[in-house]
């Protein structure tokens, strides 16, 4: 199997972690030691490693792609000439592969998420690899484990595989953000999942949909396709790259395929949407205070997520907030209201800021 | 007039950026750009100016003082070998100034306080020092603005003046520290003050009372007194003042002594006790929001006080707290339990960590 691991997002909602200049795929958030990027593809050695490894980013972040991931051939990064959303991205990716392997089976997955539980993860991606090779589109599917308003949602059908293996099935239908009485439904029908943007397919399947239902796309990777063995691949992909639509691989392709799968997965996904996930991805103290880096002098202090850059932090008779020391910035909210760093970003983005953003 | 700045302290209270190496009275604590020490000298001026301006302070910090206080000659910086309370620190500084004037009037007053009004405070300074041109130590006594707990009170007894100028009385007694009742029952009644700890005498009269009411003190500050003008006044200060009682004034002189006066003053006077202080003599945004330094972004955010050495603090949805936030060390507290930062010195004191204390 291969893996192609999308790193080209500039996320806000990290800030004053995640920067412009360093999105939060390129730092250590959970505090382990290891970079979000890195903790991705630790995650998949044993099934995915080095050589089979890929990432596409923006050429702002392939230096620091090659950085950290030294184990993967510097040649493996693919690097988008503007961000197209991800069906574009993933259609290039997929030229690349099949020069190396028509018959390549390949698992695509965001670089900036947190699973607790590796090894589940792993198992179900050997599970989806199985399917993908019998010509479907496989989509992981997180089990929900409350009625979460902010990601799509997978519908499953009759079940694919009856080997005594984790189970697969059908998909009937991919749903959009729902509503919170509509996500409730789901939780309380049961066979519906998170979609977490992780899918596996064979190359030649993803692409043959690309042709079939996006050929706008389509063609212009062929474009693109054409000029890759030339001195010109740069210049072409470059010009070529303007006029591709900018459409998610949802909308361009897995809504409307053919053969869709979904392997269910329990692995202890979080997407760190906002640094009040951190509670969720971390052990917390008996007082309930995440700490994920930083050393942290607590008084009375309950209920707090911590992520400090080097200096101590003394907290006296605080509750429910989050605190974030970097160097230049520090961020102090309450923790139900962390999704506002957005705006805190838009008012220094209107002010000027940019050696802030 | 001369006056006497009382720097020898190291509190703990604005920690972290009151430092053993350098205390509050050597920072700039509310943001104007001046060190409270430098606040302290540029409220005298006009009534003390530089060349009759001396400074009691510890060893560690007589170079702190005279790169703060330009204007002051500086071998007016009167060094304590260690800290032995206010009775024999201002004994000392009394001989040094007999030897330049034997009339001497001289305002004693500490280095660490806000005094938002210099101007009544000057007129009052005058006011005392007439009286105590007539033989009487004279205190300030500051009108209370609320009960509090946490200061000595004077009583004051029958007024001294009666030329329309500020009023003067005699002080009845002085009193320790009162239970809340006690202190409520002070302010419904009238005719009691807060002891600021600034008082106003002169040089002879202060060194008597001293020789009646303190001949331990008095005895070895004559000691010291025969050796001034030889080459050993360093070797016999240091000798002497290791068995020097460590004694208040007020304790020593102030509360049994035969000529005592009070002048009350209103003009915003303010110790700078604990961080919550600051919203007192600050002046906070529409939102109730403190900002003594720092630049500082706020969303839905109200009632803080914020220092900021250098950096950015955005605030999100958080109300009443304290940030201070320096070099080494970051302290985010409940702005009603900011006394609390002396158990956190005191926690890391325990941990050995002096680089912080």
């Amino acid at each position: 199997m291969y893996a192609v691991i999308m790193a080209g997002g500039v996320g806000t909602r990290l800030w004053p972690r995640s920067r412009e200049s360093r999105p939060k795929q390129f730092s250590d958030i959970t505090g382990n030691g290891l970079t979000m990027i890195q903790e991705t593809a630790k995650r998949l050695q044993g099934v995915v490693d080095g050589p089979e490894l890929y990432v596409v980013t923006g050429a702002a972040y392939a230096g620091l792609t090659t950085e950290q991931l030294p184990q993967m051939p510097a040649d493996h990064v693919i690097v988008e000439p503007s961000g197209r959303n991800t069906a574009p991205a993933i259609g290039l990716a997929c030229l690349h592969l099949r020069r190396r392997d028509p018959d390549a089976v390949v698992a695509v997955l965001p670089a900036d998420h947190v699973i607790l539980q590796p090894e589940h993860f792993r198992t179900a991606l050997q599970r989806a690899g199985e399917i993908a090779d019998q010509g479907f589109l496989v989509t992981l599917g997180i089990e929900p484990t409350f009625a979460h308003t902010g990601y799509g949602y997978i519908k499953r059908a009759e079940a694919l595989v009856d080997d005594g293996g984790l189970p697969a099935y059908r998909v009937e239908r991919f749903l959009e953000k729902p509503k919170r009485i509509a996500a409730e439904q789901f939780l309380a029908q049961g066979g519906y999942y998170w979609n977490g943007g992780i899918f596996v397919s064979r190359v030649a399947t993803m692409l043959d949909e690309l042709a079939r239902q996006a050929p706008a796309i389509y063609d212009r990777l062929m474009q693109i396709d054409a000029a890759m063995a030339g001195p010109d691949v740069w210049t072409v992909l470059q010009a070529v790259w303007q006029s591709v639509p900018s459409v998610s691989i949802d909308y361009a392709v897995m809504e409307g395929a053919h053969k869709v799968a979904v392997v269910p997965m329990q692995a202890g996904w979080n997407d760190v949407g906002s640094w009040d996930a951190l509670e969720t991805v971390l052990e917390p103290d008996e007082m309930g205070n995440a700490i994920a880096r930083g050393e942290v002098l607590l008084l009375d202090s309950c209920n707090n997520i911590v992520y400090s850059d080097k200096r101590l932090v003394a907290l006296i008779n605080v509750s429910n907030i989050v605190v974030v020391d970097t160097g230049d910035t520090l961020l102090i909210g309450d923790k139900s209201n962390m999704q506002r760093v957005k705006d805190v970003v838009e008012k220094l983005r209107a002010q000027g800021r940019n050696e802030l953003l």
